[in-house]
């Protein structure tokens, strides 16, 4: 830290990002990353004449793209709003809607307790039952901003829809900030609801089941009023946060959503082959409606078995935290990838 | 906006970027953007196989990017940051470095005082000398942070090396950061003054004089100490804010600088001309050393000419300011685009 430093960040510990080793080529199951490429009519996408228009800004309305997701939710665009990945609105939803203080579960997507203490906003992590499900009244009339991941990461375990309903309804005076990203591997999406209920903040991505996580594009859904506090927050920050080739391949994602929805139907079937297999070797592994699974063994520790995992080529991730140290974090790859991962295991536990 | 909106944030006035209008075709001389596409080598960079490789997130580290920006400015990759476009840089080292308040001239990039806001910065606005001059003086032991454009938009007018380092050097206890978003085109950079002063940040673009205002890829260059402040907020923000195809694309860029410098002499022999002709017809022009000029005639007034010159297909930038409101920002295109404007001028002055 610089002597320059802000003093009121001084304590700020910044989100680590699951690794990304260049020493040699892993099965690479640590990111939560799709296995498969985007569709075919979005790889042919970039021309030299695409790359050529860079010289101008890109669109800061998204106009093009805002109507396609529009169109993909059956509402208006004046209720969606596009960032550079979902990260970008959840720091701008905590900065926006987060001054009276922000509740989310104590096991979830590390980076909300980074962004309550970037802004100086006060957390209150709720624990996550002990068979780490979340508790829907635990969070009813908070009083402050909720935040929730649903499916939540790392268990991979969805709340209903009723139950983000029941939720949303009763913190009228606050905003409820659902996270999806992972939603499209079983879970229920909010989206709908948004058109209901004024404090509903429906988050997604295209990283996951869109396969597009090195383009960064996040998005929301919501009442137009809150829609429109977001864009005053990126107007002050960055009006041109998604760069014009993100935003003409999101466009064209959403044209080819078959293809996307069969990669998900595939996951889908890779995650229960591998549940199957790694129950049959006496895991634990929560119930996941998400590309990943979280699982624990009572033969061998977390951290050991994702060592173990590594020296034999596969990423996992592993979390050294209270109540979660002994499990790892597993993305659902393809078929193949879940075969080596259970033979990897089987070999470990061979020793 | 909505009731959930921050108090504190209440009276923020968003940023306003120039305009993208879709009617019709404009000869586009509003947002400073390169007449010029990206080197050949850049257009033809993307294939399928980048764009299938966007299902893995991108390097958060930018390695490729930082060791050839490093190379570039002969200095090492821990002395570079990248960001989704330099307005991140700026919003970045405001939160980090603004905490005593930040100083800034009162005729400037418009952006300075809406981080300040943003972030609840005291800003010390310091009016620019009646020739629209920056008096290097008045920026000294301020005791605060210091934030100058050089060149100064949307004057285009340039402070000295030697200037630049005596408000560097009277401020070894704060930041001062020199924003050279246009120093390609008349400039001189500090880039090489930050292996002596630890305060100086020094922040570039890859907008302007290398054809990707579309990709959004801004950078600093700075004492290691700096840069890893940056990166902490960086990692609390959004590791992953530079996307993968445009980390390719900007070291491509950087691989071919001879086609870039042959397009800023260009634009420099462009706004001689322009300068010249706009002269001849009565026109005060300031001294541009950017890819813009700031020009009025005691003829009509700024807003008239703006209206007047959209009215025939061509977009400047009118500002309604104290002071400036007589002038217009001229982005310099090609010679052809500057011929096109002058004889617009001569019709709307023949009228």
């Amino acid at each position: 830290m610089s002597k320059f430093f802000s003093s009121r960040l001084s304590s700020l510990e910044a989100y680590v990002p699951g690794e990304q080793p260049k020493d040699m080529a892993y099965i690479k199951l640590n990111t939560n990353e799709s296995p498969f490429p985007p569709a075919p009519a979005v790889q042919r996408a970039l021309t030299e004449d695409t790359v050529a228009k860079l010289r101008l800004y890109c669109d800061p309305e998204a106009s093009r793209l805002k109507a396609a997701l529009a169109d993909s939710f059956a509402t208006d665009a004046s209720r969606i709003f596009v960032s550079n990945g979902s990260d970008d609105i959840l720091n701008f939803a905590f900065l926006a809607f987060g001054e009276g203080g922000v509740a989310f579960p104590d096991i979830s997507y590390g980076f909300y307790e980074v962004f309550a203490r970037l802004h100086g906003i006060s957390a209150e992590k709720i624990p996550l039952a002990e068979d780490f499900s979340i508790t829907p009244k635990d969070y009813f009339a908070k009083g402050k901003m909720v935040c929730i991941a649903n499916p939540n990461a790392p268990t991979g375990m969805a709340l209903s829809l009723e139950e983000v309903e029941a939720i949303v309804k009763s913190n009228p005076d606050s905003v409820v900030l659902i996270d999806e990203a992972y939603v499209d591997f079983g879970g229920e999406s909010c989206a709908a609801l948004t058109k209901k209920y004024k404090n509903l903040l429906c988050v997604g991505t295209f990283s996951k089941s869109r396969s597009m996580a090195g383009a960064r594009l996040g998005f929301a859904v919501a009442d137009e009023a809150l829609i429109a506090d977001l864009e005053r927050v990126k107007y002050s920050t960055n009006p041109y946060n998604v760069n014009s080739l993100t935003q003409l391949l999101g466009v064209l994602t959403l044209e080819n959503q078959a293809y996307y929805t069969e990669n998900c139907q595939r996951i889908i079937e890779a995650r229960a082959y591998a549940t199957k297999a790694l129950e049959a070797l006496g895991f634990s592994v929560l119930p996941s409606s998400a590309n990943f699974i979280f699982a624990k063994s009572d033969r061998i520790g977390g951290e050991a078995l994702y060592l173990a995992l590594k020296a034999r080529g596969v990423l996992v991730r592993h979390f050294e935290k209270p109540r979660i140290a002994d499990y790892n974090r597993i993305t659902v790859g393809t078929l193949a990838d879940m075969q080596a991962l259970v033979a990897a295991v089987k070999d470990i536990l061979s020793q």
